[in-house]
């Protein structure tokens, strides 16, 4: 039976672009990291070499530096669209653009002087094709929170292989990954974040799915623009260390923060009538 | 509209496991990076932390390295497939096991010492349902190639923010990821890394496209077992520096290596008659 | 001619330590990386496996565990003194200790909630050995700036290899890595760090060297305790993508923020009468 | 008291040079991470940013290129000397220069195309002044070994923090980072990096200092080039898991590899008439 081509995409991923803008003397800094990725009639180049149908990547970097000098940089998700239509409005084999981007904080010191605002990004996956379908997903990654208390685990399933007792109170710590689905309008991004970091602290948890959900949930009942949300959550666990042997007690006090392994908790919260997905998250 | 719970999963991510067998005074060694993800009748912890159908991460850690220390540890897939079993065979509300598995190298330097053999892990993705549904993928990344020659780069797509020139000669690098879907029987692991590697090497390239599905369409030509391969190979990209301002000429000898960005080509190749992935690939 | 042993240590390094205390029902984290590296009698060891010198690093792991349970965690500093000296007072084959700790900002989210503040660390390199003698460095480092103007550089040495031209506005952007000595009493470390922050934001500068040596002055101008203070600060190259075959302008606005390779100066600035630094920064 | 200028350096750090070179149809590679720092008489950049005596780091970038092209690259030892030489004997204000390299292996798949052969680097920093002095230490690091048994530990010291109890067989693994000093000629690396295997896998250890201990003494008797080495080595904790809980023996067969923390052993083997190691090691 013949051997065919599938699902394929390439582009130029990674591409790191930092943008001053000026208003007067005082600069504003916009840092991202740009992944192109472009589909459609690519089936020569994959059977013969031919590449008559491929933009090549070193272009689409080209293009991401020249958009952000004649357009400039807004919110993430306008410059990747704008990048996504660009691509498929003027190649006639690329039926398809994905366009991700991650873009990095900084806190202003001065008037043209910054700092880095720490390991959490805010992201961007932008979908376009040719049919005119559009989708937008915007998220955040690396945000660790951590609640020393108002958690605990018991009542959980018990098999041979379980030794762990349960717990009446532990520190829940986390890193968000989480990513929102919009249709049309979209949620202030900095109002997301707020619900996100709300819900994790106020939230009593009985489990990490627990609070996963809670977390979701608020964002889906506070901003009606987002019709979908995921959420990936590694417990990272802080063990309470035994310190009997010295004599000590150790109300949750003293903890080991460990590596790995660790809890890792994925899911899903929607609006029962949430339109298709499509593409939306490939 | 109601607000609902969405697909979902949990489990114990990246058990680092080693394990140690004896044949005499010789010893064999295996070390894996074990995850697990469970799913199933899991909507009570979500919405009221109910844990009584959640199998603790906790208890995950502890199977995988009981279930090496009873039936040891051969092939990662039957490893992983032992344990998805277990967790859809003896917990009621768990309908589905995902289990994925990193091995890494080592070469023997006696009886029993061993030295790590490089970045490079082999990888298998396993699920199985309570409807006995199961799918095995396996694979390898971090296998870092490179050709000095054998590559061009031409006859490309131009826009107006094209700058490349077409290249006759370039060094053509990537770091190979791989996942191939089986079906019954699988395929050797060394067998399916060989034709990789043969292909890979004794292919001219026209692109890293043309490339990709050459390894792809060797592989499936030559092991049966395997209906569809997915490959996602950066390009990274070794620039020849201009020596010209040193009055020194540069025919392909001198390179920057470059980190960022970087060409991503993804890729899948498969037989037309491949029975459909399922959950083969979540 | 004999194979002797020279200059060793040993210890256990990066113990993860979290520290939780309750003030009524607000309560205070301290989140630390723990290193500690013993020296003194252990020639027995090195040359015939004798380990009655040998202090276990499991045992200086559950020393870190111990007294931050018994004496808390307040300044680093002192944590890391309080270690020393125990090793180096308990153990009489210890004849030295070194203990180095990173501390990680977490900002308040509730009264037991916290969000991490960041990829910058607080550090601190302790030495004590058994004839009283202690040193005490502070520092910081992975502190991210930028300034995107007020930065040229120009007028350097030129030869056969040069092709960089003048710059007459740069972006200047650095990680800063900054470890700082102290006598007797220590400057708060929140000052030292805003200093260094304005020192950097306010220095026009002409080369990276300028401003590491006007961020080093101006630490040492403001605090009397610090006698030395050593920068090592790489110079994260912003480079202005070149925009002219799209025929727009770069006034310095579009840049390329590239990885690899960096500049990287580093220096020493101190008081011309500092004491002798004996194994301060060892 | 006057505040002064103290130690400083600087240069370009990681340039990333890949070198080509051509046997008729047959390739040879060469992939190295070459670091530069120069240092001399450079107070004035200092302190008024006067850059004349500055040899920037981007023309030290371009001249590891053009020398890789003019010279080929062969011992990276070598290699490095050339170009420490260079900065010194061209540049009146360049008193002294240091060059660090890192080589990554690469095994041949055909007559130009070849595959990384791991995490392991060779590795030499080299100094140079005006005054004609030159040190050469060479080294590897990321040389992952482990000991499936021969290893034990017991007899330590005890105090009230010890919890450990002897170990009459264990897994003992590391990652050896070596770096040995040699004064006129140079040992071969490969016999250094053979007899330091040879040395781990043969020793029965008693700690890891001993072992240690041993492999550097093995150098220095087999390669009398070699006159100082400095060895690192993190004793990665492989713990057996405890499986009583499930009714089964663990008769050290199933084993945690732990992440952090971890021991860190640090030992220095020299002949006793070593010359004084100036600034060999800075």
């Amino acid at each position: 039976m013949a051997i065919v081509l599938g699902p394929n995409r390439y582009g130029k991923a990674e591409t790191r672009l930092v943008r001053v803008t000026r208003d007067g003397g005082v600069h504003h800094l916009k840092d991202l990291n740009v992944s192109c990725a472009l589909s459609g009639d690519m089936t020569a180049v994959h059977l013969t070499g031919d590449n008559a149908a491929v933009l090549p990547t070193d272009t689409q970097k080209n293009t991401v530096y020249a958009f952000a000098a004649r357009h400039g940089v807004g919110e993430i998700e306008d410059f990747a669209l704008l990048l996504a239509r660009h691509y498929v409005g003027t190649q006639p084999a690329v039926h398809h653009a994905r366009v991700e981007i991650e873009e990095y904080p900084w806190d202003r010191l001065g008037d043209h002087s910054f700092v880095r605002g720490g390991g959490e990004a805010r992201t961007c996956l932008v979908h376009h094709d040719r049919d005119g379908r559009t989708t937008v997903v915007s998220g955040l990654t690396g945000l660790v929170v951590l609640n020393s208390t108002g958690s605990e685990f018991r009542g959980f399933a018990v098999d041979e292989y379980t030794t762990l007792r349960p717990a009446a109170a532990r520190v829940l710590a986390t890193a968000i990954d989480a990513r929102w689905r919009q249709e049309g309008e979209r949620a202030a991004h900095a109002t997301v974040r707020r619900h996100l970091l709300e819900a994790f602290a106020g939230t009593y948890s009985l489990s990490l799915q627990q609070t996963l959900y809670a977390m979701g949930e608020r964002v889906l009942a506070s901003c009606p623009q987002v019709c979908e949300i995921r959420l990936a959550m590694p417990n990272r666990h802080h063990f309470a260390v035994d310190l009997t042997p010295f004599g000590l007690d150790n109300d949750n006090e003293v903890f080991h923060a460990a590596d790995r392994p660790y809890g890792l908790i994925e899911g899903t919260v929607l609006r029962e009538d949430a339109p298709d997905a499509g593409f939306a998250w490939e």
